[in-house]
């Protein structure tokens, strides 16, 4: 099959790769409906995380069962299915926790910008929906794999409540997403960060009521300033740098929430400032597989859209386009079909 | 009047100060019933927080209204009242959310290991009983003012909830209260933490179910041993250095909360451990004021009993030995008696 694999920053290649085998009982094989590029593989493309060896590329992914092992049950060939970017049991307690994202078992998925893909923990992973989903679905679907189901934990994990005000830092599909969460949890105000004018648009056709273009400490002066020197009721962190992380702790109320979702690179976070803050926090890779009955029934029944975060859709022979395209911030994200 | 004032490191004297008078409308002048020393005055006790110059000490404290500024409507004198260790107008948005130590317009109290204390904002910030309490009630009324409270929250921050595993980190007045919290709210385990015979004790006639007295990595790994490998669902942490702030995180299930409420000393969160961990933080000041009228109710039905915290009692001339006391660990807590 094709397969796409990452050799070196910035060097990204589609090429021929063993078809994928069911080699645990518990693993399904899936015919990719749909893949794409996710912020976080920015990270190896640009090598900010090291790439020491040709790397299997991709982790959002959903498409058609082709073949189950013989410890799955509750998932069969031909059933149209979206699972989580960590393959989970879901019977673990952490799992039960509805951290699926933490369980004992968990195992990173790998190579999903390809043609086939193999699934551990297939019964506990993967959600199918009921029947096929018409073909205009398919991108909404897709998010939830990861991107939507990220903006909807950062969201929870903020506790947006209805009628809060809520800050998104990031402007980033994830970010976008976060906006479109928030707004379904019935945030009354919700405050974009962005300064590009393209995704300041898709803010607000999410939701979002008010754009700030500043950063740093001018951008918490900003969302200070619209919120009579309270403070945003919670705050949404999705990108993952110390100034990222310094803007949303400070843009949040005493009391109020940060969620974070970007994946922290260089974040230390001061024990006296927090304190003294009284901002609380959580956040992590997201459990998604927690997520996924309740977003496929809002995506199946029209009710949120989140596929719009698809600028640009490819075939996925056309994969190194689609990471240049993010990269150089020219495509909010890229949609691969194979 | 006699006031306690600590000039230098481990000097700390009781000597003659000015009555305080009322200078703001929104004041009132206590007569003190009792006080105590806090185990965060002992950051500066110890040199550790740099003393400048003499500092007026106490921020606990209990006892009869003698004078009201004229805009204070909401208390009189001859009443039994408790106040936090801020200041709060218990108005301001902040105060509103339930986060009265973050109050706009909060003032730190200082000087209260003294005969007589003004008190401002004091509307907001004093609680009246309802008649003057039973004497041998003084004592726990006094925790009330700061470290009953302190645990409450600590307890509250980390979301104990009935039936949850509940770790304490730290032994001290503070960390034994926060036992005694978990357990008013109803936890099925509670592991204190302390290697200190009589605190063990008293943390155990508070509700602790098991001792722990390993600290550090082999602390933790004590927590899992007997969370089946899971870890605590809550983790109360109260001391606030950078190895219990560690331990207290390693501690907590991924989806489990830390409530921090030791001031924080040298402590850096590493960001993505904290990511991966999945666990939530909530701390800071405690909003004590916020809890005062429920724990208010409790001691005097006799619910709880947090004055067993109290293990040495002084008259206030004395306030140098319960420093010392307390510093060289004989005593967990001294309280003062004008």
């Amino acid at each position: 099959m094709r397969g796409t694999v990452l050799y070196a920053p910035r060097d990204v290649r589609l090429e021929q790769r063993d078809d994928p085998k069911i080699t645990e009982p518990t693993d399904a094989i899936i015919r990719m409906t749909a893949t794409c590029v996710c912020g976080s593989d920015l990270w190896d493309y640009r090598g900010i995380n090291p790439v020491t060896q040709p790397t299997p590329m991709g982790h959002e992914y959903c498409g058609i069962v082709e073949e189950v092992g013989s410890d799955v049950h509750s998932i069969k060939p031909g059933q149209f299915v979206i699972g989580s970017f960590f393959a989970s049991d879901n019977t673990c307690p952490h799992c039960q926790a509805g951290f699926q994202s933490s369980c004992q078992h968990r195992e990173p998925i790998q190579g999903a910008q390809a043609e086939w893909l193999r699934v551990p923990l297939a019964g506990g992973t993967l959600v199918a929906t009921s029947g096929q989903p018409d073909d205009d679905l398919i991108p909404s679907l897709l998010t939830l794999s990861d991107v939507m189901g990220t903006g909807w934990f950062a969201a929870v994990a903020a506790r947006v409540q209805p009628g809060m005000t809520v800050a998104v830092v990031g402007d980033g599909a994830v970010g976008l997403l976060g906006v479109l969460s928030a707004a379904r949890i019935g945030a009354a105000r919700i405050i974009a960060m962005s300064r590009h004018q393209p995704r300041q648009k898709l803010a607000c056709e999410f939701g979002a009521t008010d754009i700030i273009t500043e950063r740093g400490d001018e951008g918490v002066a900003a969302i200070k300033d619209l919120t009579d020197g309270i403070g945003a009721d919670a705050v949404l962190e999705c990108v993952g740098t110390a100034e990222s992380m310094t803007q949303a702790l400070r843009s949040a109320r005493p009391g109020g929430f940060v969620g974070y979702v970007g994946v922290p690179h260089g974040v230390n976070l001061p024990g006296e400032e927090l304190f003294y803050s009284h901002v609380g926090l959580l956040g992590g890779p997201a459990p998604v597989r927690h997520f996924l009955p309740e977003l496929i029934d809002l995506v199946c029944n029209r009710e949120i859209n989140p596929g719009k975060v698809f600028d640009l859709t490819l075939p996925l022979d056309q994969v190194a386009e689609g990471y240049r395209a993010m990269d150089e911030r020219r495509a909010i994200k890229a949609l691969l079909r194979p």
